[in-house]
């Protein structure tokens, strides 16, 4: 083992993706009271940095279609942080080929946005491998292993995360994970990379994102024990703006989000499974993979 | 890693435990129609132990305080089961001290009982050594790691398991692991345990247990590459049958229930806070611990 995993570790940071990726669930559509509520709760509880959401191009885009954390406009994240005078960096997350980085992605000192992290995707072992040879020596200050699919089992992981390592390391880079809760192993996944010295770590409160979810917040800071962090202003976003959108928004573990992590599966297939109007029949959808 | 943990193990034994530990939220009062569909579901899935409930002595006792799954007697299993001429094993748990072995144990030919566990309680690292010595060379057949709080980390499960797994192999025995949710790691944990060695493993529909629950069956048969195990009925009853009574008896993962974990804590405090008429105090609750 690399680290004594319940010590200190200076270098980790903890970033807060709720509304990033929670937006997938609710096309980007949350009310300012939320988006500040977790503003607040990430200033209250030490975090490193909050992604409020997505930055995207606006060519083209019929306006109303999305809510407007899709696109991250200055003056919408102002309106929420005003010029951020916290210790808490502000990410956005821009989609490799839904943003144009010449137009939309503007000079440090007409932002509040501190860190810009770029979603691209890689399929395989062999360009997985060119990836990183690619990445390593790039501009890029750290490098995520992403289960989008939320299939990955712990061991998977630990290659993975080593093999990043080995990349990054050798190039002064830091190595971050960013986990799905289709397996129950988000949390379980983000413990083992922290084990092998992965630093940048995503959570979001009460889970909220995508299909079954991240790993939560409240777990992760139960775990770090680092005076920095503060467990209680997580708890109480969580208890009073985070769980009273469940019914709504829908996100969480359960069998669908479960048999598309199993089979490796995006879990589009089990978003929509949820979204009949009348309850479906599982062992028909366990056989249609 | 002493294993390859995704390849089949032929000396692996999955034990449900859902009217068991379930019965903990419900005061083992559970219709006969929902056990039934448990075995069902259990035979189908080729399961290798049933635990259907609790034997415990019956003097002294209230009739009608609790539910028929508290003392499991012989013509109540039998309702269910029939003589049980299937491949799958029955098993029922005694408490130490309030079940007489003497008395409440009948023959193995006057009985459909195939296993008996008995759980007893072992406080800190040196009354645990002494246990396991005394353990190692009863007439046991396997001895479990069992995290009653939902408290372990997974580096802790390895620890334990990996003491536990001494002590037993040396004498023949088998180590077994029976985990709770309340940190969102059952899974995880019997995970970990499975990698090391330990071959009986508890799990439950949809993980109905005690307060968080415990590890979910479905998650555990989609891990294990063994055509035995059929995870189809399963799914299916963890639909029909069992996630049908979430509202009623509350388990499953949550902030209370996450604090008791996190403090290792019996999660009494959790259930006591659940249960109050209308919605609790998160932050003071925390500050409680």
């Amino acid at each position: 083992m690399s680290t004594d995993w319940l010590s200190h570790r200076s270098e980790i940071r903890v970033l807060d993706c709720t509304i990033r990726d929670g937006g997938l669930m609710n096309n980007h559509h949350f009310e300012d009271r939320i988006v500040k509520a977790v503003y607040d709760a990430c200033v209250a509880g030490g975090i490193d940095y909050m992604e409020i959401g997505y930055r995207a191009s606006r060519k083209n885009i019929k306006l109303g279609e999305h809510g407007c954390w899709k696109y991250c406009q200055e003056e919408d994240i102002r309106r929420i942080v005003g010029e951020n005078a916290t210790a808490l960096k502000l990410s956005i997350m821009a989609d490799a080929g839904k943003c144009d980085y010449r137009e939309d992605i503007p000079a440090k000192q007409e932002s509040v946005i501190d860190l810009v992290r770029v979603a691209c995707y890689v399929h395989g072992d062999c360009e997985l491998e060119a990836a990183l040879e690619l990445l390593a020596p790039s501009e890029a200050q750290a490098i995520y292993v992403v289960d989008s699919f939320g299939a990955l089992y712990p061991l998977q992981t630990r290659r993975l995360v080593q093999k990043y390592l080995q990349h990054a390391k050798a190039c002064g880079k830091e190595v971050g994970i960013h986990a799905h809760n289709n397996l129950q192993l988000a949390y379980a996944n983000t413990i083992e990379a922290i084990v092998l010295g992965a630093n940048y770590l995503d959570a979001t409160m009460a889970g909220l994102g995508r299909g079954a979810g991240n790993c939560h917040m409240e777990l992760l800071l139960g775990l770090l024990r680092d005076p920095q962090y503060q467990l209680r202003p997580v708890l109480q976003c969580v208890a009073e703006t985070i769980e009273p959108l469940r019914h709504e928004l829908g996100w969480g573990f359960d069998l669908p989000y479960l048999l598309t992590g199993l089979f490796n599966q995006h879990p589009r297939a089990a978003i929509d499974y949820n979204a009949q109007p009348e309850t479906g029949d599982i062992g028909a959808f366990f056989d249609s993979f």
